[in-house]
């Protein structure tokens, strides 16, 4: 647990109005998920975890009505102080943050002298150290402070330039205004700023769009303050990773693959024995118990928790599923909104498609599919068969091939998928079909190849199916083969 | 787009003559693949793309007659003017240049004064930045240009030994030739070359095998060149990932990795999503549209296609398939020579085994196999279902665990597999076979269970299956379980 | 192959008292394993590939009697000379050491004046020429042979301190009780020293635990050595790679990362094509034969063995399997204890669950589930069925849908699961059944669709459905759909 700082000690910017073009996507860039996350909801998070008493305006732009909506019906809106501010043309983050200062929330931070914190919202990255070292206390005579940091490829990022190789900051020059000199250095600023209320509204009315882009950049109020002989704090970021960017999808694809280390290797540290890391994606939500064995491949996706000492075996995906202790889910198993109970094995290639409840010692094997059924404790359901609106009782022996006929075209009360119901002790033979509605008693038999049309009595052998008549030498005779 | 150089402007001699012993494969190594292309294809494909007027040899040595005929039967060569050279023993690169220098071909370069790029099919990497700088026109005082690189590891190529440290260059030392000391440099020569024509023609025919391995080698040409006080241009390259030689299976294995890295990044520029691009494989044939996404270990190959906003999901291999728009492919499918139309979903885990047509809004769902089968619009196939050599129609429901007998073992007509006809809006129960050749006409219901071994008419009833009995009792009393 | 020393050159003392706390794993730690094989073992097969006639002695604590099970019931204690010493209590390297070379073990190699190796068992990687110089003999004057390494990040190792920047050894101090300055170096020692015995006895008996962590520190004796003025060799072993310790489950999964990538690359040299190397895991006991191309994501696991120009999918997973030459398996097979003869191809999808015998050029297709189940030559299961305890003959035919009723809940002669016997030449129709006990005669044919209840005499046509009934315009009138 990081310390927390004074509750009241900030505003924060969120930049997100960007459309991004450069992801060539319907979906505007803050919406772009890496973990299972949206990157604004990554920097909203890392921020309230922080600061929780961070008053936050997001400004928005591209499909503001669309984010809006978002943020206000996520949980984190309903805890923590956020409003959204529009920012009407997307001219530039100089701009945003005018837009942000001169509205009602700009007032609020103004009259009561708060520093603003000012985050890009694709930099999904950053750390609460960041953000804690970041809004450390100005002094009176510090007018900024700005984060910067060095990358290998520093394409596309302002250019810190300073007096000198490292004397003090000059200004920030943008990628597409830079000289070929000033192209060289590797260290750049990434949109992370600190600023005095004060300096900040006063600036930003200042700012000018006379450049390449034709653009209002915030980077400009580095040189104002150089002008004005104001201190600027630099907060130099060793871990670059902290602060990449995302502009595109292969940017977005390497912000994925750090945030999935970061998750894997914290739950690795928590002895969760992941067998190949770096091909496992574990949501930033999932939570995995002690014991927990992660073979290859994996996707853990949404609300899924596993409980202490299962083993998800090589490429299994299991979206909102609830697994309890000492399951063993087998290759290539794939559940949805599922709940497996203590014991089961599961797989290899099961397929729980939705809403399923699986109790204890239960067995499903291979090839099975299982849709809005529940099934009871120690019933096998080994091979091939699939199992739709189904309740099945403790005990059940399903045999290969079983089938529950939920849908016959007809609805009946309104419904199109009709139920089955099996009671515990059944002895369901292979290769047989329940045509539902339709109920097995407890404790029934039913005989392979039957196709179960009527209800069977508790206790009753069901049988559906012809005589067997061997036709002596007949293959010789009608020349078959 | 690079801009084109003049059509006439060159020779290229593609050096493919090598068995390639350290692959120890019976494949020769220039048909080795990367990215779904063969080693010597990703080379001429590079050189027609920078000079689609080069005069190519390729000089072939190993299993010559069975490079030749493929590269005959394809594309490029109908397009672009190639010629092949037999090398009778490969007895080095020096002997293989002068091969391609006294053949026919060498004499129409010499009678055109045409400059000679030399080039290893071997290195699949190269790009077509690379060949143009490489054919940029020699001054009239330069022989020969020289490609060198850095390799953090040089072992195994040709060292660049210089006046000095960075002074000229005095030769080119193979490593089995090399000193301790010059083994020390990391700057290699990876055969490539540019040569005045006349100063090949009358090098080569100098060269001596007096060395390690007993071979002509053309690197030797550069001591050549500076005995004679010849001017060397040397093209000092940068990216030495472009010119990684392919000289065992564990390089193969990097060169593939290094260019399914460039194929996603492209497609991922272009707004192509990929949750792990490092894990899935994208040949360089196949063709993805904007909006895509594709989830970690997907295999695409060949002349596959990919239509605008369709989903492919983990684990999926595609190869030669067609897919529409809006198409959802989930998990773990595999499809093969087959067409899949716009708004479908398939799979999980469906097959679609060989020459397919799925019409558009079709579900095909999980442990399904399909081969030879055309199936309809809004038709459902949603389970545990095989259906070969079939004609589905429209708006069609089949049932779970369905099966077309497509072979009994006869022979009708020549034909070992049958037909099978399903019209539109069929509903057909689960567990059902029909026995081909069969029609099931337009609007019939065949109730679960049922083997159809005749014609069902349209809008008809079929059904054959026994009528369910249930024994009171009976497991009480006979003691099963 | 590496020179073999002097077979009665050394004693070795292996560190294998720790829980491995950080581990958070009820697994002691030297049982953790990479490659398919515990810490431990990978540590003792180097040792004696090296050192064959080496006197081993294994130092425990933590579950040491598990461990002392294991490594006895294993073949490399049966060839060579390996002891137990248990440390009562877990007090440090040092203490370790002294416990080892206080025992009877340590008798007998001070009385021969052996040297000591010392190394801990958590270092999976070491090389055969790691340990070869390790134990090259020690001169009369040299005390000890100390091991140093460089770690771009030494978190957590001891530090070696130096007499300035390249001066001879003054101490290791271990990063608890190193000062802020001392840390800055990124040479460390790992624990593994060569003694001479003598020196070892005397200054094991004089290690205090006055310091941070209360422990006795076996590189303490490095400080004892340099204030007796005694001289001390050291190896700086520049691939740090063969040193890294396994501390966590994420230091543990770096380490299967490496022991893979060497495994991969031993093969690829020997000409196994991997398509991605680095997403395959091959245990080390597995066998790869030349001209074997293995798919991306393939596993493969104990004792399997792989045939010559065999093509192993994606996605494979294999555990103690023998494939046989030019056999194809396909995506996603999934098999444990079988044997695939020659030619056979297998899945996708396939799955041979436990001890399966496959005869030559067998097709086995997509959800396919074998279990304890012979099959003939050139016979083929193509498509969704499952065979239990079944023997199946040469050139049959079994159809989509078959199932093996190897269940019925009584138990006949004490067995639960009964047999099914299909003789040569059988055709099964698909969708049926044989309810076991039961035998299909050679050459039978079995009708699609029928519930095999008794024996099928060879020849026969076997038949059990119903026969079918079209109801003409019973969907109109009845208003189904």
């Amino acid at each position: 647990m990081h310390t927390q700082k004074d509750p009241d000690s900030c505003g924060v910017i969120v930049l997100a109005a960007g459309q991004g073009k450069r992801m060539k996507s319907q979906v505007p860039k803050a919406l772009h998920e890496i973990g299972g996350k949206a990157l604004l909801f990554h920097v909203l998070d890392r921020v309230f975890e922080t600061l929780p008493h961070a008053k936050v305006a997001i400004v928005l732009g591209h499909e503001h009505q669309k984010i809006e909506q978002l943020v206000s019906e996520s949980p984190v809106f309903k805890i923590h102080d956020i409003c959204f501010v529009v920012q009407p043309e997307q001219k530039g983050t100089g701009d945003a943050a005018k837009c942000a200062i001169n509205s009602e929330w700009g007032e609020k931070i103004l009259a009561k002298k708060l520093p603003v914190l000012v985050l890009p919202a694709d930099l999904p990255l950053i750390s609460d150290e960041l953000i804690l070292q970041m809004t450390e206390p100005l002094t009176r005579s510090v007018s900024l402070r700005l984060l910067t940091t060095e990358f290998q490829d520093p394409t596309g990022y302002g250019r810190v330039i300073r007096r000198g190789k490292k004397g003090s900051i000059l200004r920030i020059v943008e990628e597409k205004d830079a000289t070929l000199r000033e192209k060289q250095t590797n260290e750049v600023a990434v949109s992370i700023y600190f600023f005095q209320s004060s300096f900040l509204k006063a600036m930003s009315q200042r700012l000018s769009n006379r450049n390449t882009q034709g653009e209002y950049y915030l980077t400009d109020l580095v040189a104002f303050a150089v002008q004005r002989k104001k201190t600027i704090d630099i907060l130099n970021w060793k871990n670059s990773d902290d602060v990449r960017g995302v502009n595109n999808a292969w940017e977005l694809a390497h912000a994925q693959r750090l945030m999935n280390e970061r998750v894997v290797k914290k739950w690795a540290m928590q002895g969760v024995q992941f067998i190949d890391p770096w091909s496992s994606w574990i949501d930033v939500s999932v939570e995995l118990s002690s014991g927990v064995t992660i073979h290859p491949g994996v996707i853990l996706r949404g609300k899924t928790k596993i409980g202490p000492d299962s083993v998800i075996g090589p490429r299994s995906v299991l979206t909102d599923v609830v697994v309890g202790r000492e399951v063993a889910i087998k290759t290539g198993t794939i559940a949805d909104s599922s709940v497996i109970g203590d014991y089961c094995t599961v797989g290899p290639y099961a397929h729980l498609r939705l809403d399923n409840q699986i109790e204890t010692h239960v067995k499903i094997g291979n090839f099975v599919e299982l849709k809005k059924t529940k099934i009871g404790d120690y019933t096998s359901i080994a091979h091939l068969s699939y199992l739709g609106d189904a309740e099945v009782g403790k005990r059940v022996n399903i045999g290969c091939g079983f089938v529950t006929c939920n849908f016959d075209g007809r609805i009946i009360e309104g419904e199109r998928k009709h139920k089955t119901i099996i009671g515990d002790d059944v002895f369901m033979g292979s290769d047989c079909q329940t045509v539902a509605p339709v109920t097995v008693g407890q404790g029934a038999y039913v005989a392979s190849g039957s196709t179960i049309t009527e209800n069977v009595e508790p206790g009753s052998l069901a049988i559906a199916r012809s005589r067997q008549v061997n036709k002596i030498g007949y293959v010789a005779k009608k020349g078959i083969n």
